[in-house]
């Protein structure tokens, strides 16, 4: 009889940090020079799925691999060896302990990943695809792993990863220990706790891409004269203070913090020896969009935030949608691509953006994307490797 | 007989920081946060002409007047006013001692002061303008000031302008008594010391005005949360290298000091809350440009340096003229206004930049600036101010 395939699949959600990671204090082991803290992004919208698979009829000679959104991928990387060997070692301590089960450790692994949104969107997805590959595989080889446990090994596939083993608002904790077994993230609160948080994700193009946020931070932690004022006063502070607001669910500090964080850390991008520049002029008049919506609203309704690259993700609450999206649905109108008519539906501008504002958008933002607040990883029945082994092509 | 008109004449240079200043610890005296220092600019390309003029035939119900660029003026502002007081208690001083002089004192001054430059290229000229105004009134009170004694009495019309008040390499020590007597300008190296410093000015066009630096600085002293850290450590570590570099002609240290300044300059602009942007996407072009052309010449030969606006100064030595002047002249051609044919004359590009970088300079350059180290300012008798009083029409 044929070898049976072992499958589990799972989903793990984007997250947008609103207090940001930047700088490693150990390249090998991805331990961050700072906490930081993030928004879970609902996966309705943007998701990956990942299906591990092993079996004892993989060949052996093929070795582990990875299909990404289509696409062979690389897995001989030192980060993603680190997640299997961290993975496969827990399941060899569980096949130890009992013989009786299969030595799934043993077999060569066979994944298959998808994201439901365009790579071209130029958003992170190293994330949510490095902790829906951890998830997977922990599901596979059923790991007793706690979520904080798995952002342990998530995190040394990609730092934010960690971060997208949870839903809600999720910290990640910097740590102090040499070995990074105290550098985990956490829950600070459910999606439950403060479910009407919004994202409005406006995706700018690229003149060209810019320097890779893992070369980019190495840059900045060696040359910014400014650097380590950010480690060590600004980002406690924020911290705190994000914590803090989150809890009591106040969205004006919330905004303020998010805003000021994202300037700090583009601030220490520009002050790296030679300077990196993820913001352009249609990021620069993103945010003058959010002063302009907050000012007419008379109250913080809007705040934006950017990662390493141009896209200007806004975060906002429901009750305040017409503010920001439909003043923003005004003025990039249905040319762009993303809006949802349920969302969008009757929505009027609250405000005239200035002209050189209103302007730069509409030349630069190439696409829309509206989401919110959402849950962790799921484990889910959709599978992207048939029983027989063979990759399912993808439904996108 | 008609009453006498007393008139000094004196022309004053712009200068270009390449350790900047940026923040304001007292701002009635316009004392600095921290030192700064500049290059003084030829006054060949760029000057102000100040006329001042006292008679005791001028009405006194006039009161003292500034004719600006054929434009009347306000000299009312506290600023004006504070130069205006200071020079008249100097006068007054020596009036006393000497009964025999004529009351200069007591006259309402007429001034009539000329730019050799467009006020559109945006050129920060209020510091060769009070430089000039604080020379001229000076030499018409006959005043026996040092360079160093005007810098202090000019500094409190515009913070910058006190390092005009020399030619050559100026540095502004910030100083630290409270009454700001020593906060005052110092020549680190004559013009002549290194005669061979090049500046290429690309006249960026901006969308529009940005933030005034006067409430720019302000701002980002009450609420930057890595100000200090420049203020503290990272300005002082520049002004040392800086003056070192200068005192060697050391061109490599003397340009990594100035972009990293700019660098961390701007930083602290865009961690201000909400941030400053004063650079654009044709401006950041220029830094990319620059590190093109350094890194085709296998050497530091150009450096780049962003004043409160996007305008870039590129500083370079004459040796180099074919690398810095002549790529840029490839790229932006005579289309642009402002090259001299005397330097561009046969140049030759030593680097093709890449496209991206050459369309947003052709799109955005407005004009250049082809000029030099420079002497400081130099009594002249070519008077803005007829014998009669009457002023003399622009002659630009």
């Amino acid at each position: 009889m044929a070898e049976k395939v072992y499958r589990a699949s799972t989903t793990a959600p984007v997250n947008i940090a609103v207090v940001k990671y930047w700088g490693k204090r150990d390249a090998k082991l991805n331990l961050p020079t700072n906490s930081s803290l993030s928004v879970t992004l609902s996966q309705s919208d943007l998701r990956t799925l990942t299906t591990a698979s092993c079996s004892a009829a993989y060949p052996a000679a093929d070795g582990d691999s990875l299909l990404l959104n289509g696409e062979p991928s690389d897995v001989s990387g030192a980060r993603t060896q680190a997640c299997f060997r961290e993975l496969r070692a827990r399941r060899a301590a569980l096949e130890t302990a009992d013989v009786s089960l299969p030595k799934l450790s043993t077999m060569p692994l066979r994944i298959v990943s998808e994201n439901n949104f365009p790579t071209a969107a130029g958003l992170a997805s190293s994330a949510a695809g490095f902790a829906a590959l951890v998830r997977a595989i922990a599901d596979l080889y059923e790991l007793p792993a706690s979520p904080a446990e798995l952002s342990l090994i998530a995190r040394q596939g990609s730092g934010s990863a960690c971060r997208s083993l949870f839903g809600g608002y999720v910290a990640w904790r910097m740590g102090d220990a040499a070995d990074g077994s105290d550098s985990v993230a956490d829950q600070v609160a459910e999606a439950a706790h403060w479910p009407d948080m919004r994202a409005l994700i406006l995706v700018v193009s690229a003149a060209k891409k810019g320097v890779s946020s893992t070369s980019g931070m190495q840059q900045t932690v060696a040359t910014s004269g400014l650097f380590q004022e950010r480690i060590a006063r600004v980002v406690p502070q924020h911290m705190a203070a994000m914590e803090k607001a989150i809890r009591e669910r106040d969205f004006a500090a919330f905004a303020e913090v998010t805003m000021r964080d994202s300037n700090s850390f583009h601030a220490t991008c520009a002050d790296t020896y030679p300077p990196i520049f993820y913001m352009n002029d249609v990021s620069r008049a993103a945010i003058r969009a959010v002063e302009q919506i907050n000012a007419a609203a008379g109250r913080t309704v809007a705040a934006y935030t950017f990662d390493a690259g141009p896209n200007a993700v806004i975060y906002y609450l429901e009750k305040d949608a017409e503010a920001v999206v439909g003043t923003l649905y005004h003025v990039l109108g249905a040319a762009v691509d993303g809006w949802k008519d349920a969302v969008v539906k009757g929505l009027k501008p609250t405000v005239t953006l200035d002209e050189a504002v209103a302007g730069l958008l509409k030349s630069g933002v190439s696409r829309v994307i509206l989401t919110g607040v959402g849950e962790g990883p799921a484990k889910t029945d959709e599978h992207l490797v048939a029983e027989d082994g063979t990759p399912v092509t993808a439904r996108r």
